[in-house]
């Protein structure tokens, strides 16, 4: 093979630093997980096919990758096209091979079941900037329970995670069923998904909405309710005075569930600032919040960065009432967030907020002038690591200018140096990278000497 | 869909409990490659086709998963077959994508380069006991280095990563050079993989390898000395003076090739006890340990479990030479090592190894009578939350012989129940759910009481 090798079209490979950084988001993410009582869940890459088929729409159905039969099953197929040319297929998020998952062992779980998951997902999308054809989705989901406790304990881990990523952001909370009494407010029929989605890109559009709701085929009234909604929405108004407006709307207009996602909305809210012992500044209702996904019926949840130029929802969840339902298993509410690792990772580059110093990489390297030498070193490297300090050797022998370039390139912050004076003298010298200065340590002084730099360099 | 849905053959669902047990073995395994200054790194799950097929060979490029071509190009493929139809392919092993990245990143990477990866791959091998379509590798190499400090170096990390899960094991080390020495002093002419792939069964198959050889039509001479050699190795006779009896034969030979393995050998053995500061116990050269990938060309490494009934090895390893030359870049000699993650949970379940309270699982839930003990619960947890203990509240409003089934399907260590006279008295019942002891505390003393009794039970 003479071409320098690629890789298939909006895939990535991650290198060392990159994958420190992700495992850095990672990690934040899973141990709030886990401290809020989720447990891990991982389900195979590859799904049946007819698993997959049918759940994310039309256009969904196009971007899943199916995985090509072989030998006698692909002959087949070549002569019988009408029998397909796959039966399994790549996952195409993680919250279909989820439901799939509890309805294959609902008789094993304990309900309500709570599972996190984080793993890629793959769509054949056309790539673009911040659109990748293998990319991972970190959710949390509880499944089996209709308590709105859940909706709080969603809405504190979105808080906490995004507090230890120190980034601010914007929480924001509303409810399918109040976007239903909106519907039958303004006098319009039909289902709730098309209004939904117009909805959708008000936060973009603004009042570009109102031509879309208008080539819809929305009557002149509801078009003009729609119109005097979104303005209060844009004046001053505080939520409570806009729930309390919208509540008595709906009640003359009989809209009884509208009234029941507001309350809901409000008890959440109480008992989220309740848990968190302190007022909660960056979580808020918003009425025009609407989310794309058509299987939410209750709560929905989107969270933004305030910091940064990313304009799109780094996070985002609802609540949905049968998503089981596909696979035989009625009546199981479920409610779930996720984060989407890919915009966080650009959030927190873009606002310099990833620790300077990531877990996992080397802090010494052992530097040396020929085989005595490193023969030596392998005896302070143990002790090094025993004292728990990620170290290495240089393997070859090579210039010091080499060695020192190597600790360079990977961020090695210190370099122990064992040269033929140093053997003689029962020393080591000891570079720090940063400040440039050097140290000649008593050897059986290395460890002590190493913990307390490293510990107040931190 | 009425059936009961399943997934495809081969691939396997992970629940909770064994995500838990399988991440502790990857973090296990992670944190050891990390302390030796290994960074992570990931490919994408879809390679291009070109790079995988022909680099394992006949029977490997049949087990490979290919990806089915969409739209206008699936198409032009059904009219012109020759086209194919796939051009992209699931990932074999870890080796393969890790060459091609290396080649493709050679100019940004800094050399000697040290890697660990840890992800899934896929074959569409027969499904059996023990083996699965997708399975995790977790691989550590370095390339750019001749060194054989790699070598100790890989050696030290595979007796760290046993001794961290407490199982007994036996690393074997050989060499192919000294190999290729026996095929010489055997007076066999050809190459060398089939003369190894022959040996490499003798672990299982003891003298009945000699039939094999014979099958293969080496002469009744080279016969006669492979028999003598192998009785040789049955024989008591220790490494050491075996490998000197080797030499010589060899020099007699003038089969340098293999004097150069021995001596290899001898330097790795004196430099990894060196390291350790203490005799190693569990690391021997083993004469006949073949290992059946053709693409080493020094050392290889091999582990055994000493405990439980899995005969297979469950670690291995070795230096290549060439591996990257296949994508056009030569001379980058690599040496690396593969945990084989399935093996070694099983090994773990069978001797009962594992951790009994594994990372991540919630150590107390709330138990509460209604809703206003459950909204007062919310303050408490946060508190217990904030100590770093993982609790959680029982969303829904139940008996409480359910939330403490739920608790115990869990298996949750302590339950804290809040009902109306724990409410009044400013205390809360807690259950230590192994003894069934109860104890009612005072609410500001919880996180004290919780966090001695956790720390008590480890």
């Amino acid at each position: 093979m003479a071409t320098k090798p690629s890789i298939p079209k909006g895939t990535r490979d991650f290198g060392p630093q990159e994958m420190l950084r992700r495992k850095y988001i990672f990690s934040t993410i899973e141990k709030v997980f886990q401290k809020y009582g989720f447990l891990p869940l991982e389900t195979p890459a590859m799904e049946n096919l007819e698993t997959l088929t049918g759940k994310y729409g039309e256009e969904g159905d196009r971007l899943i990758f199916k995985v090509l039969k072989r030998g006698a099953e692909l002959e087949r197929a070549l002569e019988d096209r009408s029998k397909g040319f796959a039966d399994e297929a790549l996952r195409y998020d993680l919250t279909v091979p989820f439901a799939r998952y509890v309805v294959q062992h609902q008789n094993e779980l304990s309900f309500p079941f709570k599972r996190y998951q984080i793993q890629p997902v793959w769509r054949a999308d056309r790539p673009q900037k911040g659109r990748y054809r293998e990319f991972y989705q970190c959710d949390a989901d509880v499944i089996g329970s209709n308590s709105e406790y859940n909706e709080v304990e969603l809405t504190l881990m979105l808080i906490e995670v995004f507090e230890q990523f120190g980034l601010q952001v914007q929480i924001m909370l509303n409810d399918r069923r109040l976007l239903q009494g909106l519907m039958q407010y303004f006098g319009i029929e039909g289902k709730l998904i098309p209004f939904v989605t117009i909805l959708d890109k008000y936060d973009k559009v603004g009042f570009g909405v109102i031509e879309e709701y208008r080539n819809a085929g929305y009557s002149d009234a509801s078009i003009k309710m729609i119109e005097s909604f979104l303005a209060s929405l844009a004046s001053t108004k505080d939520v409570h005075e806009l729930s309390e407006e919208l509540s008595s709307k709906f009640q003359a207009q009989g809209a009884e569930v509208g009234v029941q996602g507001i309350q809901s909305l409000r008890r959440i809210m109480n008992a989220t600032s309740l848990a968190l012992g302190r007022p909660v500044n960056n979580v808020a209702i918003n009425f025009a919040l609407a989310r794309g996904l058509d299987y939410y019926t209750g709560a929905i949840f989107e969270v933004k960065a305030m910091e940064g130029s990313l304009q799109s929802s780094i996070s985002g969840g609802g609540r949905y009432d049968d998503l089981t339902g596909v696979f035989g298993l009625k009546g199981m509410s479920g409610v779930g967030i996720s984060f989407g690792a890919d915009r966080i990772y650009d959030v927190l580059l873009e606002t310099n907020k990833f620790p300077a110093e990531l877990g996992g990489s080397t802090k010494v390297l052992f530097a040396h002038f020929g085989e005595a030498e490193a023969l030596h070193c392998l005896n302070l490297l143990r002790q090094v690591r025993d004292a728990g300090i990620a170290a290495e050797l240089y393997p070859d022998k090579a210039k010091m200018a080499k060695q020192f370039k190597y600790a360079d390139d990977k961020g090695i912050p210190f370099v122990a140096i064992l040269g033929e004076n140093e053997l003689k003298q029962d020393r080591i010298t000891v570079k720090d990278m940063k400040s440039g200065e050097q140290k000649a340590v008593r050897q059986e002084e290395l460890v002590g000497w190493l913990s307390s730099m490293i510990a107040g360099s931190k």
